[in-house]
């Protein structure tokens, strides 16, 4: 698998030019730690959209059917082996049911307990997602979350769901962006959607400033630019960038890093036709009256760019992962052990449900694209 | 002036418990730089409010009576001198007119381009309202934007006008807080005050984390729970506190300030009898269902607490100067010298209206305090 050298395309093809005219799109869904709240919003979302998506579990069938019954007992899932599917393709049951694709567990699951015998697992559904995308079964990929210590724990190095899917798809560099739908204040107009890219992501605060280069934030705006193109059917992407520093710096009073660092690498895009502007303030960018002129804001840190995020969206945000071959969106929350182990009915899939619409909205336009070249 | 070890509370006295029964409060404005918006800003939000409030504008007379006929031909304005105020007291002309306490400039004014020859004007306005507020004259203080520069320029080193007010005030420490009204999502009840204070304030990034200690924090937390008590009349605030790395740390993964630092500084606070609680990820706990249960975020920089108000009111944020022994607001942004050049009724009042809505509140909170305990 080979990468190029800006926005590690590889020859992964997705499978979006492939689908039937008026067919549902195919997407998987992985459903994360089978102790956490993942499997049940999993199960309800996919079967709630059933009619328009065909969303495709990954995750330990017996134990599915056994939380979806307890969640309603008029669900319907349909098993498969992977082995099955790989003979003979992904069959299409039809808007009735919900695919499954078995991915075993190895214990009995407890839910709110971490059992580490169930950690390879969680992995093999990582797995068979992107081997699901390679071969044209998926058009995209939607995981709930799991617990990184269960991997670990079960003898796997493992750093997040993001780097597990850089490394599988021999991706160089991938962008963490979180994209939700802020509420109208009373009387005003649907604002955009709001999206946010990260140049760093879980640093501790004080490694933030090093970690930035000029060659980095240039990557970094070619993964957005092109990804907003490519996934989000989006023709000329406005991109406005923010300051390292307090006030951007003013002027290199209050850090240097805007006048060394960023402004030359967004001068660096902008010649190669970019359209991305800044450093702005953070604090002004972050006003309605400019995100609404912005199709992304690149935020140089976790906590400068994702409060507003989910202040505006109450929580119900979307994690993308930009710059890898295939369409991957997330929850933008944990396991939420405390809750699993109270019983069904308590979570918010609010994030879930818009992971699973962000995925089908950005496979149609990845869909909409390829057509257009073909 | 002595002041006491943590808040900086000197034996200057605020003028609250003296306003006659029935009397509008009164409240200085000081109009900042006079090439800018300021005093455009402080004629229309003095004016509009005259029947409730007297505000006492300080600054030029001639350049704010010739300002004013250009806004509105009705408006009056009734200037004294400092003089005459020190000997006779302020007088209360009533709400046919606004007061206006004549600070002469000594060039004539361009707007738009800055004259260094007015810069120890401006700086007179600001000794003119503190000494104000110890003689009984103002409750308050609302402060219009100035250029730092232009007082630099003039030979006297000035870093702000929160700095400036605490050394006059022989004021130890001070804590800058940021504070708006959200706007109510569509359907849903009117938010809370969305209120941040800020642990550090302009500082580069990379100086944040070693500027944070456990004592600095102690005292940043009782000087926002005395004054959101002293001058916001709540009676047991609660304070949620942000972590300084993403996730608050993650138990120590992601940055050990959260377990050295911000933990044992709010046990030590908690100790002493307030309810501060955290640190908390910045992410999770600025969403609206963890904000209507918090009186005022404490965040530990900058930019980790600002975008959210901004995004918030809208750009209509209060600046708020804590541990003041005076009530002090400001507006949230510059002096927007471009605007200015081009002419009047350009700049958006809003955030002068909301520092002068604000500054009477808190002086209304106050008195009700002071008449409760006297």
């Amino acid at each position: 698998m080979s990468a190029t050298q800006h926005t590690g395309r590889s020859a992964l093809r997705p499978a979006t030019a492939r689908r039937a005219r008026g067919a549902r799109p195919a997407i998987a869904v992985t459903v994360g730690e089978p102790a956490g709240i993942g499997p049940e919003l999993a199960i309800r979302a996919a079967w709630a959209r059933r009619a328009e998506v065909n969303c495709v579990l990954l995750g330990d069938a017996a134990f599915l059917a056994m939380t979806a019954s307890y969640i309603d007992p008029a669900i319907k899932l349909s098993a498969l082996s992977l082995q099955a599917v790989r003979h003979g393709g992904l069959p299409h049951f039809g808007p009735e049911r919900v695919t499954v694709i078995d991915v075993p567990l190895a214990a009995h699951v407890v839910p709110g307990k971490l059992d580490k015998e169930n950690g390879r697992s969680v992995l093999a559904t990582l797995d068979a997602a992107i081997e699901g995308v390679g071969a044209g079964w998926f058009e995209a990929v939607v995981t709930a979350p799991l617990q990184k210590s269960t991997i670990n724990d079960a003898g796997v190095p493992f750093s997040g769901h993001t780097e597990y899917f850089a490394e599988r798809t021999g991706t160089p560099q991938v962008v963490m962006m979180l994209a939700g739908q802020p509420a109208a204040p009373s009387g005003a107009p649907t604002p955009p959607p709001l999206r946010v890219a990260l140049a760093t992501t879980h640093l501790p605060l004080k490694d933030v400033a090093a970690a930035l280069s000029r060659d980095g934030l240039a990557r970094v705006l070619d993964i957005i630019d092109h990804d907003l193109r490519g996934k989000f059917g989006i023709a000329a992407p406005r991109i406005l960038v923010c300051g390292l520093n307090p006030h951007a710096g003013e002027g290199g009073y209050l850090g240097r890093e805007e006048i060394d660092i960023i402004a030359p690498a967004i001068a660096a895009a902008q010649a190669r036709g970019i359209d991305a502007r800044g450093p702005y303030p953070a604090d002004t960018l972050f006003q309605p009256k400019y995100l609404q002129d912005a199709d992304c804001v690149l935020a140089m840190y976790h906590d400068q760019g994702l409060p507003v995020l989910k202040y505006a969206t109450f929580g119900h945000g979307v994690n993308i992962t930009l710059g890898l071959p295939l369409i991957r969106t997330s929850v933008d929350h944990g396991t939420a052990l405390d809750l699993a182990a109270q019983g069904l009915g308590l979570a918010d899939g609010g994030s879930m449900d818009a992971a699973l619409d962000t995925a089908v909205a950005m496979a149609n336009a990845s869909l909409h694209l390829n057509q257009e070249q073909t």
